[in-house]
């Protein structure tokens, strides 16, 4: 949606400085954009801002002031990279024509399908789904039955939910289904990446709560629950019956137990492993497999790094005392 | 399927305590159940089950004495669990109206498709695919050509069955691919997770014994054979020509390099790490990567948590020997 | 596509010994070949040779020698498994029947799709994209709009193209999307594996290079770089903006970093994981998380195993030295 430099600074509150009817419709990295687009410059892109064709350019209120000759025009603001992106939203934004269910979609849910909501091609919404308005339901996601949605949900293509938790009992060597009749609710404004998979609870539900962001070939098993506002990256694991939450930041690669309960503002690192479980307490950043303080694992990387040290001295040692040992074949 | 109390007692040799002619129709947890549900309690849950308004309750026998003087009616059994689950298998049993192949499906084998077996909506099955009976294909799964699958098989949707294997010789500095052109055998009772991979053999067979349970987002490479009752938690992945014993676990997360042969009754827990070529013998329970013994993963770990204070001691012991080092530093 | 053995001696320049006019219609391995089976034979597997009934087998030249006696049609080369699959790529040629695009596939692009390029049903093709000649896409591959897919391009079923990046801005305790907006370019001779995901830039481009080859359920973030002639195994993510370089080898469940750059012909081994930020210098092999020299790797994991030893020693020193310590406890 079209707007020029001053409606965008007034949209995200900054003082604009240049030509404010110059007129912009999408935008671009400082290197690539051209004379329609707007950019944002972080303090250490100056040199780069000062050569960039952008048309409009969202800068640091100190960055303005030290290039106060440039030919630019420029939007200062306290957060330079949040107002590019809330202006973003606005100049993104498109009033996507044709039917907003693709005809290949199969839609076998009795509810009706949430104004605004667009549902791809390829897409089979099972049987007793609700789906709230202006999702966006890219090709070929997969909703099992009993499954509901909220508004603003973004599910990427091949996202699999409600498929049946992993969940067996051994009748002597065979392992039989334990009922996996659950549902799954996502609330409002969660996106979900492409072929990631939520299964639904067994006899409990699966909840990702408001405002949680799930990458890409993310495992969310039966019965766990997201907090609201939380991050998963890529390809991170979350087994059954555990609990992440609000507010806490999981990188790519983790997996985390069984019946593990993370506290609000927890951090994990890439890869980092939580056993089945545990409780981690108070918000902590954690990393490593089993995780641990952050510092803590740190300072065993480095005790680590020293071991060919030590070893030395321990034989230096051994030799004043005399003591022989396996060490020394 | 509608059962009375005294039919599933009947079903799972348990003793009927209370109304026999109460009717239940579903299953759900001691919390969620309502007077048509049969649910089940665990020793520790006996005060939850006390308030449940459960038509049923599956209680262990010894529970059952504890809870004489309660209204519910009770079957008690030695597996609570267990009884409950083959239970529900009856309770939960449905007849699905419809055609049994959804009309998206693409169906290019010529052979037919076994008897009361379920192909979901946006399946591809491919020229010479081979599917058994009583199977059920979720939507969007894909089998490439030259594929067998037994009876009672579920595969969950997204999955893809007998995709290439991922083999290549170098010539100068291109990749040519190798040929993949085995075949991927499924047997019965097998199921497999939502959004996994199965890929076909080179020259050889890629199979998966009968029993199997795969969870969602796992790979199982070329010419892997992955025995009987084995079950494979997501995210794992099993490299080329690799074999799992029977009556194998394999938590999330692992990865097993190629060439390794893992014994009957084999343990990995997750995130665990097998190298290439490796023989893990006698069933053992590992942990780490690489791989090793649990008891002993676990030592070094605790032997890593001793690191700092370690240190100490060493400085300690240089001082009073005289020894100089870079540890002072 | 039928050949003589003297065809194809002629193909992989090779020394024909037996038989010039046996016919070749396919490849098999020594163990499962027929008479009208090429196979190959490594030198250890000279006994299975003996054995086998394939039509005709490469071998090496020295293996020729020795078994000079044999009745099978021979072809003798430098290195046999590349001749192998030099001369599968020949035989296994066939001339698909049929329409090139499956009148299940969704095209939204403008653009005419390349000669000879088939797409698998279920397909759904973006505005905007660019697809080359010869290429091959399997069942259920997505392409976002605004992608560029070069020639002789294989996607394997379930791949996801274009998504967009995980990239969020705080908005107090929102997050809110920042663009993504940016293309994805694949290069010729790309081999992309089954449920993989690569995802558009968000301001920039993702860039898989020429004669890439790619497996199952990886991860490539936005913004990414892959070098040339580069092979990633199954379960490994990139995060977003690093660059890995050319003739890389990146194996299975490997975890890098936001920004990281790998020069060329660097090695990962399974599981490594490379911090963000990290420069992997000058083409080294490197293992564990974080990242480190293999040899490097390897001595610590040494010294961990020599911990229990070690924690002997010191109290035999404490002991003889008079000095006490919470390891007495």
């Amino acid at each position: 949606m079209k707007q020029t430099a001053q409606q965008i600074a007034d949209l995200i509150h900054g003082k604009l400085m240049g030509r404010a009817d110059i007129e912009l419709s999408s935008v671009a990295s400082l290197k690539n954009a051209g004379s329609g687009d707007l950019s944002y410059a972080e303090d250490k892109f100056l040199a780069e801002a000062a050569q960039s064709h952008a048309g409009c350019i969202v800068v640091s209120s100190a960055a303005a002031e030290s290039s106060s000759r440039t030919d630019h025009t420029l939007i200062a603001v306290k957060n330079p990279k949040l107002a590019f992106t809330l202006a973003a939203g606005v100049l993104l934004q498109v009033t996507e024509s044709g039917s907003p269910i693709h005809n290949t979609a199969v839609i076998e849910t009795e509810h009706p399908i949430g104004a605004n909501t667009r549902i791809g091609a390829g897409c089979v919404i099972g049987r007793n789904v609700k789906i709230g308005t202006n999702c966006v339901l890219y090709p070929r996601v997969v909703i099992y039955p009993n499954v509901e949605i909220g508004n603003r949900v973004i599910l990427h293509a091949g996202a699999v939910i409600g498929a049946d938790g992993f969940g067996f009992v051994k009748d002597g060597e065979r392992y039989l289904p334990f009922p996996q009749i659950g549902k799954v609710i996502i609330e409002d404004d969660v996106e979900i990446g492409a072929n990631t998979c939520v299964d639904r609870g067994s006899l409990e539900t699966t909840i990702i709560r408001r405002g949680t962001k799930i990458d890409n070939l993310v495992q969310i098993a039966h019965n766990v629950e997201i907090g609201e506002h939380t991050v998963i990256a890529s390809q991170t694991g979350i087994s059954g019956s555990s609990t992440v939450g609000p507010h806490s930041i999981i990188a790519g690669q983790v997996g985390i137990g069984e019946h593990a309960r993370l506290d609000p503002h927890t951090i994990l690192g890439g890869q980092a492993g939580v056993l089945n479980g545990k409780h981690v307490r108070g918000g902590e950043v954690l990393w490593g497999t089993p995780a641990r303080p952050l510092k803590e694992f740190l300072k065993q990387q480095a005790h680590l790094a020293r071991m060919p040290a030590l070893m030395s001295w321990l034989k230096e040692i051994k030799t004043k005392l005399g003591i022989r040992g396996e060490s020394d074949s």
